[in-house]
């Protein structure tokens, strides 16, 4: 473990000086207690401060934009409304019938409502970001925002819950409970370890899909950005070891998906903020067992120690753990393989900075930061698969259709053209979501959990379809003002990158 | 009671073979066990035939169009996305300080989110319209043109929630739960007696309102409509002798509201399926507490027996009982008042045809039905209603806000002119929505429940804003193809009148 925590926490209260924000652990990151910040010598302050207020301008816009707009997302009616007369076939008298219909044939919901299209987002808000338990309200926002880019990249309307429970059987009943008006679940920033065992008690027997975003989400995109960046060095997944700092749920599930895509269990050494996950650490056994179930499947040659011992040697760092830089002290990057990879995850500061991995000797380096190459972002994974899961009405989403999600969006990056800064491919990467939709689709169709059997060309145009649907409807409402463009800028046209987009 | 059921219930059959259509049973109407059908002999079968077709193309469009829409609402964005750089703005990181703002202040979560403008539809799908129990699933395709009516009329965004569970211990629980995301909740199509025990265990500690729209919102307008006949015929609200038909969650709420508006209760007679209610009536002091104390509260005159005794003499009958025609016999209409007012709103066919009951000297008829004059729909309530309590943010809705709502629709059809065909304003009365909703605001606000204090001009521009803004989006997205218009008109052009509106 790095032990000069002490200076690194002196550099970042002269950061904080600098740029005036006060709160490092302000987004999306599995927290880690313990580890501690070591120095970064290798850049002037000057330059990392220019990082950090690039890394909080969104957080200033936000404060701006939020209390004008209100909400991000509305209801909307998507039926024809010409006259008053036609709230009798869409409500009273005539919408009895399709009731009946329904009642009837109950698997008619699905055509005679929006339920094949509408997920809800729920929450406790317990580990909301990187902010801990802020309760459910205080959630509100990111649910709305994940709403939104359901929208917007995959045409899937998302209800966002924010539950007034905490107790995790409360929640597995209020999501029972809720089942009948959706196509789906996205369970979203709740606490481990109960996240473990709602998501396995819903997933299995809803009838409708269950998914943790922070789990199979991130599992998700973090494996494909593992295929991509195997295929850059030329090493094989089955013989590649693999180093993973932080056992939280988004480690966890990284762990379990990227062992069913090829890597080999034993080749994978797991370290949390007690030290590397080992057949020694029956703390484990009994208050975290899917800690345990990793600690007794990874870790073949039986490593102990810290970080330093445990990525030694290692093809891949994948750091999903606190907030940096100097997480991950950048000598240690020096002990690994060769052409190693990092994925130093942490938002809005990745555990080391990417420049101080690359003199330390990494081939490859991803982030959760937009402003980086090699962004590592589950919202490249929920919007498309969920729009693959709804078109074929699957009953859940299983391992193999993240997997196959993972499989085409390394399929897409290679098709771009991969190399060591394009490893996979960006949101605004149009093809990439109803591809991975088609993918995720097909292979519910092949596992047999979906209702309806569609082709992969069927799946691929029935998604292109909705996407651009949602897309053009925001576009038109957008150009004819019935959504407001940004207030006016600010004097000094900071804005000025943001709005002109 | 009537006892010509028989010749009534042939007559029935009869036009079920005329028309086609084999269930009488629905839509939205208090049922009323035991009450059984008279004959109507002052009309040929023809004409009876004609209105019932007219009933039902509703019901023909609604099975047709259903299915080529997948559902009436759906999610849509309410901010601009300019460039994918935008979602740092609304999604992590930057979503991350109104996040923590909102936890800092818990209020500012309606300044920060939709919630200010977000009510929940809530039903267990127990009493769907005249259905009865079909169950969650089924009672979908109702919530959701609910949701459409509540957006289009009054620019709230309302999220159908069918609760798969029937216990009214979960539902209350479900219900708390939900409350964090939502500016309020609309209980909807929930069976009696459950119903109000949710009512009354949510509606006063929840701090958001909760409203039960078969109560509430039934209550107000049939309030709304009596208000303007009784001034039609110059009959003073104190004075005049109510006849109430129907002792369901409708009837009860319309009781406690005309009450509360200025009716005496002594001058209600109040029937059900064994008869008056009177406190002989026993059988419901443990059963049916909302009953036992309409029981004790009405009927001064402690009259006893059926319809028959209950209507004699009375200046008005509320029927809201079991679908007609001859539920009400004519011959029990001569022996009312002088100048009788009748309300018939079962639906689809009322308790009695019009014409018999106007041919029997009733000087004002009301249905539930478009095509007979004086409208009594709940949907000139709702959306108004949760308009004007939004807009403030009352933390409930009082007795007080709905009197407030049915003077203010009261005040409207008297401005409008009235007369004995129009004692009540129609739907496309564009006036009606924001005024109401700004009569509704400005009790709330009188009434200390409100946490905005804004005044009846500025609540009225801004209703009118949000109303405006949400049926403009509607008619762009129409006119420009994003919302399809209906399928291909049938050969027989049937479809022309709806499709042209």
């Amino acid at each position: 473990m790095p032990s000069d925590g002490s200076s690194g926490r002196k550099r970042v209260e002269c950061l904080i000086r600098i740029t005036g924000f006060g709160n490092f652990n302000t987004v999306k990151s599995a927290s880690l207690d313990g580890i501690s910040q070591s120095g970064s010598a290798t850049r002037p302050l000057a330059q990392e401060a220019k990082l950090l207020r690039r890394a909080y301008a969104p957080a200033r816009l936000a404060m701006k934009y939020h209390p004008y707009y209100h909400g991000k997302i509305e209801i909307a009616p998507k039926v024809p409304v010409n006259s008053y007369d036609d709230f009798a076939i869409w409500y009273t008298p005539g919408v009895a019938d399709p009731c009946k219909e329904i009642q009837r044939n109950p698997e008619r919901v699905f055509d005679y409502t929006n339920k094949s299209n509408s997920v809800a987002i729920v929450t406790d808000g317990t580990r909301v970001l990187g902010l801990g338990d802020i309760g459910p309200e205080a959630g509100l926002p990111v649910m709305e925002g994940k709403s939104l880019l359901f929208k917007y990249l995959g045409g899937v309307d998302a209800y966002p819950i924010c539950l007034g429970t905490k107790d995790p059987v409360q929640i597995e009943n209020a999501v029972r409970w809720l089942q009948p008006s959706f196509g789906g679940i996205n369970l979203e920033d709740i606490s481990q370890p109960k996240c473990f065992d709602i998501l396995a008690a819903l997933r299995s027997d809803l009838g409708i899909p269950v998914w943790h975003d922070d789990q199979q989400g991130t599992g998700t995109v973090v494996c494909a950005g593992l295929i991509g960046a195997l295929k850059v060095v030329g090493k094989k997944r089955r013989d590649s070891t693999i180093c993973m700092l932080g056992a939280g749920a988004a480690n966890i599930a990284v762990a379990r998906i990227i062992i069913e895509a090829g890597i080999t269990p034993g080749n994978i050494v797991m370290v949390d903020s007690k030290g590397i996950l080992n057949r020694q650490r029956t703390d484990l056994s009994e208050t975290f067992r899917a800690k345990w179930d990793m600690a007794l499947k990874t870790n073949k040659e039986g490593r102990s120690g810290g970080l330093a011992e445990a990525v030694k040697g290692a093809d891949a760092l994948l750091a999903m753990a606190a907030p940096g830089p100097g997480v991950v002290p950048s000598r240690l990057i020096r002990t690994m393989s060769d052409d190693p990879i990092v994925f130093a995850c942490a938002n809005p500061i990745p555990e080391i900075w990417p420049w101080e991995a690359k003199e330390a000797g990494a081939k490859i380096v991803a982030t959760g930061r937009s402003d980086f190459p090699n962004q590592v972002n589950n919202s490249i994974g929920f919007p498309a698969i969920f729009r693959g899961t709804l078109d074929v009405r699957a009953r859940m989403i299983t391992d193999e259709m993240c997997i196959a999600a993972a499989e085409e969006i390394a399929n897409i990056a290679e098709e771009n053209g991969l190399d060591e800064d394009k490893i996979i491919p960006a949101m605004s990467d149009w093809e990439l979501f109803p591809r991975e939709a088609a993918a995720v689709g097909a292979e519910a169709v092949k596992r047999g959990v979906a209702r309806l059997k569609l082709s992969r060309k069927e799946l691929y145009e029935k998604a292109t379809a909705i996407i651009t649907h949602a897309r053009k409807s925001t576009e038109l409402l957008m150009r004819r003002g019935l959504i407001k463009n940004f207030p006016a800028r600010t004097q000094r046209g900071r804005d000025r990158r943001v709005v002109q987009g």
